[in-house]
């Protein structure tokens, strides 16, 4: 579907560790400022765990009435139900609902097959529908809320695995998906291995800053760190690899 | 108060049982797309319950400060105070707050007196004050938040039980209201009966649906069922019955 | 930094117990209808208590790309991280983020540093970073939510201490900040005294009224209460008392 | 239709001589700041004259698709149309709209009709449509904008002759509306007169002040004026009464 | 491009008098009320003309920094301007910003360019740049009003030709467009000679109607018309018709 | 009142020629993506010519209403009147009204006086009263558009010339404000006069470049120019010199 190689292991598991705010600074320090969904959260900040896995795309155009009929949901070219059948397992199905706050992404029913099919989660910038449900499901979902309605109320789905605008974002199919408790960040393919290892050494420093910080130091000299805290950082972080 | 028969029990038990998705397929079915209230969630989706009962409406128009005094508030006339002594037990109170997001709808004191009369719940999409306190009560609200200051800073109470809109929805008094953890449903009332018999139906079948799903049955043939599903739906229903 | 002499423990102590809608409702009545944020939530319904304590304000402005660089926040002059460093212990750091949905406010480290220092607690009308972690640590944060991308990327602070608007409020240095699960308000400093003082009584008086409504009292006569209802207060209030 | 007596004949000559802008000043210093219609501004800059009258309202609930039908337009009893033809002559027929940017209040056959009757002008927070054609028509329309889509599609017209709001305004039934190249304001029936009378003194003094600005004269002392500068206009209105 | 015969000249003719209301309504007569382009107008009332012709579309979806850079504007490829270069003379250049109302459209060059090559008209749910000379141009624009920033601030153009949305509505290649001084309606390709014939058929009715009613004819009786009015209006038709 | 120097004569007579749209093409070919006023327009495209000169700037914070009296507009420390008193002659007034659509930032007799103290324009993203009688001045305003309360009904004037934030975008004192047809952008004093000279250029290998598009060139090798083209463009703009 898509001729990257896959994400190697390495960074697989890097982008499972850490957060969503130090994956925008990194990409901001590479000039990268609009990757961030907005009116994107975890449908459940309880149930929902770390998403991470790359974009399969879905893209929803708005709906025409003499288009939008039940019986449509049976054709198997119908590109909502075969992107569901057809995202890879380990993948996340990405869908562009245009911002619209009706018309629910998809159902318990599409939940559960993408659970059962290996997909790595869901995200929408639309709601879904029988939340209460899905919430129980463990399938990690990021999405606007909740909304009944079909999603034919509001949208045509028009093709597959295209680029798309999700929650003001470009995505790319094989763009990296990663969510967390903050919501979800979009990080480009090529970047996904240099941005997974800064991360992880930002997130190291920062673990030892926190420990100065609840100690009492000041934020000069800490956050961002002097070369005196840089120093003690290095001393810190040869003791803990011993 | 309006002329229509009470709602069989047959009905208001199947309303209580089916989701608000499925309400919204129904209609949907029947030509009904704009049936679904915007901005209009369960106050706290832990405490909140199923809502199901016949509308009762309360219609706000924009405060004007002359109108806006305490004193008004104790005028046996007022059509706030008057709207909650006199929805019948059993009712929903539905507030047209024309989706302002500032003026509570109510606070404590009025939720209780609601839950002490039997009022089946309230529907607003503006929001409530005393938030906190009125999530305890285990009294259904649905409405657009939390919001401290009292509706006189933003509403004047116009009448009462006249057609309204609430959330971008017509309501009509006796309209039956259905919320869950999605949010909020208006069915026309002459429609009630048979929305609540073929959603029921509905829910049946995806029960079954859903028992393939997670067996690990692909979307084709299922979802939409095909005529050999539907068969074997027709067999699991029957032994069910036995 | 400003000339007030400190809040009395008294009003302290009161404003502690009375609710955000009891104070929307005093302020009210001297014909103050803005008073309350709009767009502004407890971060976590569940972990933040009560929040009380004087403004100290920070004002950002939309942010410039040259003048938005990682290495500003290392100056010590740099307004957020010297407003983080100045606000005094008890005070609550207001933050004017234009309402601004993208653009976190703060995250863990700089929660971490506010509740160290004693800082009672933050309120912004943008959003936070890291809010899990900041959920978890126990310090009041009211903002519009959760987004990842740092500050920088939508603000420029630009001083420390001015009036500000937050949340479409006027807050000026000083002025008494009050939030609880509703939300919050900003009580005007020279009003914080009389303000408490009557707030204490209202909510003395609808403790009793509630009782009533909860035994089946009727709202007319009860709520607001005729002059039997005064009476039975009162005496219930000089039974209370002995 | 309503009991008041009709506006006098000084009153109605005056609200045609004096601006909007004036006119909310005078409501302000009475302490009503919800007077001024948001969204609503002339159809046309060139083509709308000022416009003055008692309201005559129309009440319009979202739609609902088994209720709007073309077939409906013919009811005589179609709150739409009969409205059109039986607001008085002189009055401004005004319709709350909700706000809805779609579905059109009316179009250029309603509006001939409306300038047949000699009504004297149309205000509605949503939109018309053939807005060329009405434009051309030379009768005052304050609106939204312009929006093809026939009122159904969004409308359900509800009831003639209540309380309503209209750009976020209250409107009641003989209120009185005025409207200029700013947009429109609500002045409550009662103050009509005495509003007349300040708001005509108000602009006999500001087309003196302007010509001391013109002058040259600095703000301070000129605007608000002085003591002298409120001498000066008494002896140039005494010179201009000669 | 796409297989659909050319647009007949009867059906061409036809549309380019019929104005978009009548379009709306013969559309909603057939079931289809999502037709109508939301905050899309004239660039210029004055200076732009009716609009008529094929849709031919270009997607944009939002910009990365990384991939927005000047030199991607002389691309051979850069889908913006290769679509402005293979839009078919006598066609309509439909753009999805995704309602976006900063980052152009385009620009007077690219104007210019449209406009020499025979194109009918450019139809955008975002603005343009370089209004004044545009609107100078006597090329018909609808777009969502001006913004200088060009479009790479805002857009990444992804490809040409697919169904897309614009202005909430969907538009497949080759359906018919038109525009006039309300905005923009899409009519389907496939009923594009009915609904020109019907609403030919309309409009000579309502041109008999308004005579009526500028005559004093109540809308009782005359608009929807009576049997009677129709008959008078056949009779007008031969009349004419001589 | 701030260190800079002058704008120089070349520089102010650039910016009176070139487009807002050139001046931000150039501000983002060096990194500068937000400067572009959202929301703000030519009051009127007719009159309005376009706009040069430094920022001054006037703060204004929301509304309380105990400050918020008709007297406080005669206290010649009121900062609204004394940013108009004193901001320099060829200065623009910018204002900070963070986007509220009700309060006018100013009225006619204000406007009046801007210009007889010879003052450039206005900016705001606020709307103006008295739009009609503005227009008529020729004084160059550029603001959200018309709207009659007085500002003191949304607006508490706090300070002059600070930075600010006008529709989006920071303005520092001192910044050049260029508006025209499409709307205003800032440009950071800083790079004003590199700003200036490369617009210059651009507009003129623009004015060239259109004259080819006019006679049918393609995009493709003209715009952006080939190297051909560039050499086309000397040529020309040699014989032009001569």
């Amino acid at each position: 579907m898509n001729e990257l190689s896959p994400l190697s292991d390495v960074t697989l598991r890097v982008l499972e560790q850490v957060s969503t705010a130090t994956l925008t600074t990194q990409l901001y320090k590479r000039g990268l400022r609009n990757v961030w969904m907005q009116g994107v959260a975890p449908l459940d900040r309880v149930t929902t765990s770390h998403l991470v896995g790359p974009a399969f795309t879905l893209r929803n155009i708005p709906a025409r009435e003499d288009l939008a009929t039940i019986e449509t949901l049976g054709d198997p070219e119908f590109p909502q139900r075969k992107a569901i059948e057809t995202v890879p397992p380990g993948y996340v199905l990405v869908q562009d609902c245009r911002g619209e706050r009706n018309g629910a992404s998809i159902g318990s029913i599409l939940a559960t097959r993408l659970k059962v099919r290996g997909v790595a989660g869901l995200v929408s910038d639309g709601p879904v529908r029988d939340c209460s449900v899905i919430a129980a499901l463990g399938f990690p979902v990021f999405c606007s809320g909740a909304s009944a309605p079909l999603n034919l109320i509001k949208h045509h789905p028009a093709d597959i695995n295209l680029p798309i605008g999700c929650g003001g974002v470009a995505v790319f199919p094989g763009d990296i998906i990663v969510g967390d408790g903050d919501g979800v960040v979009v990080v480009p393919r090529h970047l996904a291995d240099e941005i997974a290892n800064d991360a992880a050494e930002q997130e190291h420093l920062e673990d030892f800053l926190i420990t100065l910080v609840q100690d009492g130091a000041p934020l000069l000299g800490t956050y961002p760190p002097s070369e005196e805290t840089k120093a003690a950082y290095r001393a810190w972080k040869q003791k803990a690899a011993r």
